[in-house]
């Protein structure tokens, strides 16, 4: 974790998040004023430490002592909040430096998401801060509140945490506005939260940085983050992984999987927009929950927040219609989530709770039972509550109007009172919007069970934490050893010939073949190897070989191999005079097989991937590919290739025979290996690989290795 | 529509939709007891007709008098409530046929959907009420709500229609479980109801019989359906193509996507799961909006209801958030809402209103100025309200509290009730949950607009709808002459040289070839077409000839063809000793173009459809294909096929020659004209079609056709 202890960055965000001093640049006793509005927060959230007021307009303001000029401010402050036009803003970070105040909180827009001018502003107060070994919040922020604390340092609304239950969320997000909106959203479910922070444009200290600052914290089981576009990737990923490990899950929202998306946060943030599918992939990996929309946020962060983390197991679910029994079957295969099978014997007690006209199947129908004997709901979660194998119990009720919640909510809460459940409760309302008494509700969160208006977004929900859950991280056990490259310097591409012969030392298998410079060696080797064979001219400067007309294959004598030998020469000639053709690759004609294509690429900022998909057009016409970190196991790299729909022709499609399988893993691992051994390598590229029969093998036909350029 | 006229069992549904008199069996005068909550929900829905009730053990029940016997009944009363138990439904059914009673509602439960016994005690019903001319609703259902007529036959709550603003709904469902919560959610979004039917185990009405008597009624706008299957595919079809033309919409929500839930349905109802695909896109070509869950279906049915039909055009979308802007923009690209583009010029005015820091773009991002100057709202609804392009205007505002709230919404409501806006306007809450008065909700429904609490949903209800209307019908412009079938009888299978004789009479292209029966004449015929070509034994007993050996490809001169015929005629004599081979089928080998299977397949209940899919296992492991039934014209022809995945391989897949697709869509009009006129045809199979390049038309390598047996 270079990145961290080269600038020791996040070890003073201690005062933005536990501020012992605050002052308000640009207090106000004008109510609307951003100033004035900090100050109502600071006291109706009862904060306990100091606060100092500047306006050069004021001696008071509101019975508070007001400063008019920052230099008479004391030294140290731990927090000063900029309510201030853009403007006065860096003149006002150089009194703030000159009085050596620690961290600065700064709302106003106008900067680097406003052209360049602003963005050269955005720099200045970067410097600054820098020079001055100050912290940063914002610009075009919110602020933050750490709520535990009593400090909220923002001008919108802060809500106060009271009756809330559950683990403590933390908000972590780019945008202010989002920040806010969550909130709202996560107190209005009764989830307590202990910081919400808006990170802004991020001119000095990011998302990452703040998340560092929480990683340790008690007092933060999960964090919900909105972010579009990490500016530390590396230093995300290492922070999600330790976040994993002790319990605290990330749950990110992050737009860009349209274009259109990406193209907006480039405009509103100022960045370039990143690879999406990467850091889908590397963060999944690092442990975070990805979800894709504020719906999922809302309700995954209320999940965990009641229970945590999710058990491995499936799902049962309670429902009281028929019809709806089938609508959640569908549901649940669509968003994938797992139901338990329940049978007459292991699951005796809850078949003998059940009146005999329900039949036992997931979901139950418990059809209108409750309504006559609400008392069954109790027994049922009591009888499902002993399965170690159910993850989660998912119980849509049937809520019409008060007097039907008087019939069936004071059975189910004194049930999970009495009970203490240990597996997840879940109710929904089926009736999205039936007129349920609040303290319903609030009743059933007190006793640690989750409640949604929707049905459909609890299975929606669901179906994300358990697959979380289900995901289990494998370590590849060894690294392979780097290849050495023999060159002065190039353009970066190794020409297929030599890419083949590093890739074959460990152990990557290729067609049999040669490298010829005249027809004569290239007849002589073509007896030896056998017809049909192929021939390929190669040259670094000539990676897409095909499009000069620089393959013949299908070669199947001879007088055809003359004839190949001459086109080729003169298709090149043709279509690259420029190029020099270092000699020609023969090889063997393979059988046909199961076509994959196999790659690697290496991103700056998120690490290495292996890319495997269906061969020829099909995995760019269906997308049918998946993202594989270098650095995962066999389990991991059969999960990910499990997520391919051409999967299905490796295990033998329509009754022909199942495929190598073991075979493409092996490459993927030797890939993996090969990359994370040698950093240089930028990019490799095999395609298509050939999968045969199981036992057979797979071979590569074709290869390119590109380096760094200038190594 | 003949099977109305047959049994015109709809015409006299009119006694349980508008009962002048209602008799309640089983009436109770004890609370909890079903014949209590009927006459209950009677009284609180001021019913004004004739109300009798009887149960053998009361004279009178709360101050009204009660009859011990049916038989002392007046004769013919509309509509008989049976609130008794299973075990006395089919006496009392004679009894109530003996008064010549008109329409029966059954709640009890345990027939068709208990097993054999409950079946066939359903049966009787059915045999009663047909002897009698009765009508039935259930058994297994919830009875039968006409709001507006104050007739609540059903014993749950009935909400009351006060405050309510927009187009009614009609809800129909079998569930009645499903009945009763969507009354709920409907009404909870203050949406008017004018009936709540549900149709249980349909002993001899269905939902089709309901949705006929009330096609025509002006209080019904939108229909709401829960079905789990139909019992009358054709008579729905018939009903929505009728109701689609006079303005009504019919959204329906239909379990079965999963094979899990066909199954539960299947058990749940007591009818066997239909084509589930078929259906679909039948359905949507009658004009009927499908949805795939509950919330979608209450979404759909809100904004329905405030706007009727929406018109074609695109949506703009107003946020006060840049991240939400991008996050709304993914969801739209996921879900299919387009949005119109705005520009300088054409939307001048609302250019001017916007300030100069909010970029002219779609999604408007309004950043916090709603705040400063909450006027803005009805500024940019007004602007955006005179664009005709504009099909929808959604504003997902930040709520916060109260607060908040106190600064939007009155501007926005008096800018509502100021502008009267033409063109539909969509709020959300960007803060689910926030806690927002009650009154500006119903203010917003009472001018006309929509709110929802999630943007997520509203977005995909808007994709929802407005895809809807964009979907047009085009007809086919006229029917092909039938095909002639001169046989006896037979297996239905019509062997492939026969089948491209008859299809080749239409115009569909074949491959040149020939019957032949001996080898001498297949060295002749082969030398007339030319080397390469292909084999084919034929026999229609042998519709998988590649399975047996029968075909040979690639026959490249005389001697291969020798040895060829005889390795053909030695393989299908090992693999099928039974099959007479009535002679081989010799063609010319096509060149490779991109292939594609076309079929068409006729349903009994549901018509016909022409099936496209890609080609080879392709369709299969990517679920690439799609079903154009085959009334269809050009216009529906060329969306489905831009549905496909594959048709990018037609219009020029990276960079290649765009491929003939006039020739695909003039086959599928062949194809459609033929299902259309030659009805003893069950099913034609065209695998694979081959496509050439433009202008190079289109061939059908192999070719088969099922003729309904014995014919």
């Amino acid at each position: 974790m270079a990145a961290i202890n080269d600038r020791n960055e996040h070890f003073t965000l201690d005062c933005l998040l536990h501020p012992k001093s605050i002052v308000i640049i640009g207090a106000s006793p004008n109510t609307g004023a951003l100033g004035f509005s900090v100050l109502e927060n600071l006291k109706k959230h009862h904060f306990k430490g100091e606060i100092y007021l500047v306006n050069p307009k004021y001696d008071e303001i509101n019975g508070h002592h007001c400063y008019r000029n920052i230099n008479d401010l004391p030294e140290a402050i731990d927090a000063a909040v900029l309510a201030i036009p853009r403007q006065s803003v860096l003149s006002t970070m150089e009194a703030l430096a000159a009085r050596k105040t620690k961290g600065v909180v700064i709302f106003s827009a106008g900067f680097a998401e406003d052209g360049e001018e602003g963005l050269a502003q955005q720099r200045q107060i970067a410097q600054i801060a820098r020079e001055n070994g100050m912290v940063v919040n914002g610009p075009n922020c919110l602020g933050i509140i750490n709520f535990d604390h009593h400090s909220p340092l923002t001008f919108i609304k802060a809500p106060l945490m009271k009756e809330k239950f559950g683990r403590k969320v933390a908000i972590v997000s780019q945008s202010g506005a989002m920040s806010a909106v969550l909130s709202v959203s996560l107190t209005a479910r009764d989830i307590p939260l202990s910081y919400a922070i808006s990170s802004g444009n991020e001119a000095v200290n990011t998302v990452e940085d703040f998340l560092h600052s929480l990683m340790n914290e008690d007092d933060v089981g999960i964090v919900a983050m909105i972010v579009e576009q990490f500016r530390k990737p590396e230093l995300f990923l290492s922070i999600a992984r330790q976040m994993q490990a002790s319990g605290k899950t990330i749950v990110l929202l992050h737009p860009g999987k349209s274009a259109e998306a990406r193209q907006s946060a480039a405009t509103h943030t100022g960045a370039m927009a990143g690879d999406y599918d990467l850091m889908k992939v590397m963060v999944k990996r690092a442990g975070v929950l990805q979800v894709d929309d504020l719906e999922e946020l809302i309700d995954v962060c209320d999940l965990l927040s009641r229970y945590g983390t999710f058990k491995q197991g499936g799902a049962v679910i309670v429902t009281e219609s028929g019809a709806y029994k089938a609508l959640a079957l569908d549901l649940c295969k669509e968003v994938g989530l797992r139901l338990l099978k329940l049978d007459e014997k292991q699951h005796a007690e809850l078949r003998s709770v059940l009146p005999s006209f329900v039949a036992l199947s997931n979901p139950v129908d418990l059809t209108a039972q409750g309504l006559v004997e609400p008392a069954i709901y109790g027994r049922v979660i009591n009888a499902l509550n002993k399965d170690d194998h159910i993850n989660a119990i998912f119980l849509p009720l049937i809520q019409t109007d008060h007097e039907t919640c008087e019939i069936k909510y004071p059975e189910i809460i004194s049930a999970l009172e009495n009970i203490k459940p240990h597996c997840p409760i879940v109710f929904a309302g089926l009736d999205d919007g039936a007129p349920v008494p609040q303290h319903f509700i609030h009743a059933l969160r007190k006793n640690g069970a989750s409640y949604f208006s929707s049905p459909d977004r609890a299975i929606r929900a669901l179906a994300l934490v358990t697959n979380h859950a289900d995901f289990e991280r494998s370590v590849a056990d060894e690294t392979l050893k780097p290849i050495r490259f023999d060159r002065a310097k190039g353009s970066g591409i190794i020409a297929e010939y030599r890419s083949k012969e590093h890739l074959s030392l460990v152990g990557i298998n290729f067609p049999d073949g040669a490298l010829v410079s005249s027809l004569e060696d290239a007849l002589v080797v073509a007896e030896k190897l056998g017809f049909p064979v192929v021939i390929k001219a190669q040259s670094e400067a000539l990676p897409h070989k095909s499009d000069a007309g620089g393959v013949v294959i299908n070669i199947h004598n001879a007088d055809d191999l003359r004839q190949a030998w001459q086109k080729l020469h003169a298709n090149v000639a043709r279509h690259r005079p420029d190029v020099n053709i270092e000699g020609v690759l023969i090889e063997k004609m393979g059988e046909k097989g199961i076509e994959l294509i196999v790659g690697a690429k290496r991103d700056p900022q998120w690490g290495s991937v292996i890319l495997v998909g269906a061969g020829g057009v099909t995995a760019e016409l269906y997308h049918d590919s998946c993202l594989i970190p270098v650095d995962v196991g066999r389990k991991e790299i059969i999960e990910a290739l499990n997520s391919l729909k051409c999967i299905q022709l490796l295990n033998g499609f329509r009754g022909s025979p199942e495929k190598d399988k073991d075979s493409v893993i092996n490459l993927i691992l030797q890939l993996a290996g090969i990359m994370r051994a040698t950093p240089e390598i930028t990019e490799i590229d095999l395609n298509p690989v050939v999968v045969y029969d199981k036992g057979q093998g797979a071979i590569a036909l074709d290869a390119l290795i590109e380096i760094r350029e200038g190594m």
